[in-house]
């Protein structure tokens, strides 16, 4: 029974990370051709951004060194209206992407110092200028660019990360260029107040929430509360994982993604459009956690497959 | 870092399940000790209602059977300003817990004609018959009386529940003479447009918003989206199980109970006071994972309890 609420957009647009955020996680790689069908399958559902891949050095994310060989089995998807985004870190990757014909990509930067060190080996001011040739490079060509930002609301070092902060650096990389902000609670430790603290005073800043997408984890169990407030906010863009892919509640390194069909649950029930086919996506999910010899994390996965 | 967000309340009362919706559904019943050192793990903790037990016959309930010996145990709590509710289907239970001093008694009734049959073998007029004495006699006695009201959302065999039907059946319980309600999402398919349309609903019908209670659960991951929207409206009691105990997410009988914990930490970030400290309560729910021989499902928990 779809009841809406007031004041929630119509429609959502889900960007899919489950084939990049998911499965860069894995311990071992996923043979090129179960990601290939993977994504296939999750286009069938009706998911129409399915981000593909990283074009990372693989001697940093092996389980993603198989991008050039990926990337062109997907082409009829591409011409069928199906976005695939895929990251890039730096030019080397943006060469290699633009090579193959993306039209979407992704740069991935930090809010925090700390998480700047650790993961780009760079102030988060050297990884800007790092990320500036590869947006203006990626416009000129006509790519869309997608800004991450980790490390919105908590960070494992710094702790709770000043709003004021998290502004700085989403207008820095809007003013590079890039389309849109996909903001990142990598930690999971956000909360529904300051979801609507952050985008309030990003709006204050002059960004717009049409340009705003959210990309929460479910470490501390928020992450769809933290969704139902940025909605309430307006936000349209929600970042999700199928089957909750790219945390495995069971393990320490937990990084518990949103799952799509926890989102899609919850987004049916309010009434907002999202063309994704809940059964066929929760079948992908099933068919994917069989590949990767355990069941999915997600609720609603583990509600609806264990139907009598 | 406490980040409130506008109009919610300043409080929220906790009504803590764990040790009696949650043990109940355990396949093998927890040692009477045991039971007794959780509740007062989760007094100590900082809870302030802790449901204690059912007056169920045995035959129904195993799990509980010890309510007589479990009781008088918690003499000392209940004196220093621990309410311990405890579960009463009929007159027969009733006695039984007032004989023992119990102040605090709840209800156990159903929305849907499906689910009285099946649960309580009657209709729900029927039920309600059956309350009338309990209610009434409770109420003499200057007991505080809850009226539980399940499958408030949806129901397995008749799918969602109109609207009107549970107003219907929550006015009853309160012409009964029921100090509270607890709205149950039994099982978990409620979304938080459902949720504001029901408590608009009721509010319609003249029950105001500080009398209706919400216990959802979380089999399809959207407990606490739902909780944030009864905030939103106001609702400042909140019914959940420490550690997510009721519900095993590995088991096809998942209920899936609101992880305590889970709320804490969404409610301690929006800034608002339930006066539980919630490290000695994850460690409270540590402690009855290892006497119940696996891991608690509450993200939280996880969360915090792997830290490094």
């Amino acid at each position: 029974m779809a009841v809406p609420a007031p004041g929630l957009p119509a429609r959502v647009r889900i960007h899919e990370v489950g084939a990049r955020d998911g499965l860069q996680n894995e311990k071992t790689a996923v043979p090129t051709e179960v990601k290939a069908e993977f994504i296939r399958r999750l286009a069938d559902a009706g998911l129409r951004t399915v981000e593909a891949t990283s074009f990372v050095h693989p001697k940093w994310v092996p389980q993603l060194a198989d991008a050039e060989q990926l990337y062109p089995q997907l082409a009829d998807l591409a011409g069928a209206g199906v976005h695939l985004p895929v990251l890039v870190p730096n030019e080397r990757g943006l060469d290699r992407a633009l090579a193959l014909g993306a039209d979407r990509i992704a740069v991935f930067g930090s809010a925090t110092e700390t998480f700047a060190a650790r993961n780009l080996n760079r102030t988060v001011a050297e990884s800007l200028a790092m990320f500036e040739p590869v947006v203006a490079r990626a416009k000129e060509g006509g790519a869309h660019v997608r800004g991450y930002l980790s490390m919105c609301f908590g960070d494992p070092w710094e702790g709770p990360v000043p709003v004021a902060q998290v502004v700085g650096v989403a207008k820095a990389l809007l003013d590079l260029g890039c389309d849109e902000l996909s903001l990142g609670d990598t930690i999971g430790t956000g909360t529904p107040g300051h979801v609507r603290s952050l985008l309030a005073a990003l709006n204050g800043a002059g960004v717009a929430t049409d340009r705003i997408g959210v990309h929460f984890h479910d470490t501390y169990g928020q992450a769809l509360a933290n969704t139902l407030a940025a909605l309430e906010h307006g936000v349209a863009t929600v970042d999700a994982s199928a089957g909750g892919l790219g945390g495995c509640p069971y393990a320490k390194s937990a990084t518990g993604n949103l799952a799509t069909e926890d989102l899609v649950w919850m987004l049916d029930g309010l009434g907002i459009e999202t063309g994704v086919d809940l059964a066929a996506l929760t079948a992908t999910s099933v068919w994917m956690a069989e590949r990767l010899g355990r069941p999915s994390p997600s609720r609603t996965v583990r509600a609806l497959s264990h139907k009598e």
